[in-house]
């Protein structure tokens, strides 16, 4: 099989300028609904460890001085919370609790996953380990986790076991993907041991799908869904999780430094083993030869490698992975697992302004450029 | 208030051996009973982190091979859920799920305490942080305590949102005490910023006592028993966790280290700034200068102390609190959290055999060496 081979379908059109407005108003406007909610959940923390949830949440910077807010993250698991919750017929408010609860899981798995991955800035700021220092960023996280498990547990008896098994699934798949994760970063990048761009779906659906179908679903939940409703809508935030990770990818490489904050070819420095490399890789033919020889090679500026700096190998690495069909392989591949979020969205009656205010959201995924 | 000197109590009569007995063997009863329900879950995990977990629970060692369990936790928290369940006049294995999520709970929290305080051995073996790496041990604590939530999530809906409940404020509140133990640390022996012994027992019920009474209560709700029972069997947990706390910090400074597997009063040398010295140090005379003094020395065989060692400062400062009465101090304090406890024993209806067992696991808390 070779994906990167197959995977010769036109790049998508750029999405109409009032979808893009559509999502964009939505994320802002969910935002803001949940906004209070959380601010009163991290009111329970300690001083100490809510002081650095709202580094985490870029609401102040490390001195406690309120933040504008530029450094804030999008929102889009407390989006799809509060838009699950709609698409039940409810009111967004509903779907709250939810909002609230994977906004505190998505900002822990941050916090732990910086400091596993030795990743010093997030949002050109420093990461929590980095601004506090390992053990309190340990704390913290551990202090966010019982928070969201904390909030499920208080949404009311008719819902909580419902609610609270979606959470600690997620919670379960969130940890079996960073294990996955760190397994891979070890394993090589071509022969028996290579890990497989199926491998790197599963860990994708695992890292960034769970969390994502488990707001939609939440939300959904809390606003009185039934379980088939339910159980679409978290398959569609899984395939939308995946769509995600892969553009996530695409950016990491490709992306314009200016709209991302992070270095240029910045994942192909670090040598993370993201889908379009994985893609070429496994294609097997000239080109995964020579960008696996290039993985493979001592650091640039080494003594077997005067002259050439780091700069420069990235920039012939990223070259080679698009020439090679990794960039295109991943779009692809996002937007056939964007599809099939759309086709989840279809397969049960939802209220249809929600649903489509969850679709621009899904093409804005797609689309985005940071 | 000098609670030093109010603390002269006669030492406690040894526990008749019948009682140390049926608190051994409920102990091996309740640990066997789980073991196959705790052995499951962690079959849930990913193999790295559920290698890690076997390693953590001293089932098997760091390569893998199975260990002849003389590395196992005493298993007071599984035993506590088990006999709540039978004070509720459930069978045992009606507390089961609360006996793993409690024990899982407490393995999370022993290996990222580990890390942040950066202690290297636990049970006589290496720490699993120092075992497989700092960032793996966050990991396999987040697993631990995801899979603490999957599993009280899955216990019936007619109870599942309480016991949610009950597990959600044992998370906050250990989250809440590290922290607290953490800021403790960085503050002066003496003086306006000093840490009070009051100060000391909030921060013990939060890190150990909460936990205790989350598991008896867990058991005794999932075993039918009503609020009331459930509130007071808590309390019980809180005040005995209280009192193993001060056991603890006795043994850490006192224990025999043949029998504590800790070196000879390893608490005073790393400094920690447990209730005995506390104590002693709150009490203000003149003892209390000389143990300041002492404490805020610097480290024996450094230039401005030649010829001193460690271990003949470790031995002058456990000598000195002593004397000050730091030791009766801690155990009359931890008669009174006993006392308390048993209090809530006799507060509600129970079975009578198992409310007789937890009183045997109560003074076996308090008279044990190790």
């Amino acid at each position: 099989m070779s994906p990167v081979r197959s995977a010769a379908a036109p790049p998508a059109p750029p999405a109409p300028p009032v979808r893009t407005e559509e999502a964009r108003s939505a994320l802002d406007r969910c935002r803001a609904l949940a906004r209070p909610a959380l601010a009163r959940a991290l009111r329970e923390l300690d001083p100490w460890t809510g002081e650095m949830a709202a580094y985490a949440f870029g609401w102040q910077d490390v001195h406690g001085t309120p933040a504008p807010g530029a450094s804030q993250g999008k929102g889009v698991r407390q989006t799809l919370a509060v838009l699950g919750a709609e698409a039940a017929g409810a009111p967004g408010a509903a779907g709250v609790p939810a909002a609230v609860a994977v906004e505190l899981v998505h900002a822990f798995s941050l916090l732990h996953d910086d400091l596993m991955d030795g990743d010093e800035t997030r949002r050109r700021r420093p990461t929590v380990w980095k601004a506090y220092g390992p053990g309190p960023a340990v704390l913290a996280g551990d202090a966010l986790f019982a928070l969201a498990v904390r909030t499920v547990a208080h949404t009311p008896d008719a819902v909580a076991p419902a609610a609270m098994r979606r959470l600690s699934t997620a919670l379960a798949d969130l940890v079996r993907g960073q294990a996955q994760d760190l397994v891979h970063e070890g394993r090589p990048w071509q022969g028996a041991g290579a890990v497989s761009p199926q491998e790197y779906r599963v860990t994708a659906e695992l890292k960034t799908g769970s969390l994502l179908g488990c707001a939609v679903a939440t939300g959904a939940l809390l606003g009185g869904a039934d379980e088939d409703t339910v159980e679409a809508l978290n398959l569609m935030g899984r395939h939308a999780g995946v769509a995600f990770q892969l553009v996530d990818d695409v950016l990491g490489i490709w992306g314009d430094p200016a709209a991302t904050g992070k270095p240029v070819h910045g994942d192909l420095r670090r040598r993370k083993k993201t889908y379009p490399v994985l893609a070429v890789l496994s294609s097997g033919g000239r080109a995964a030869q020579d960008l696996s020889a290039l993985l493979a090679a001592p650091p640039p500026g080494s003594t077997d490698r005067p002259g050439d700096t780091d700069d420069a190998w990235a920039a012939r690495a990223a070259a080679l992975a698009e020439a090679a069909g990794g960039r295109s392989a991943a779009l692809a591949e996002a937007g056939r697992h964007l599809a099939a979020a759309r086709a989840c969205l279809r397969a049960v009656p939802l209220a249809p302004g929600a649903a489509r205010t969850i679709d621009a959201l899904l093409t804005r995924l797609h689309d985005r450029t940071n």
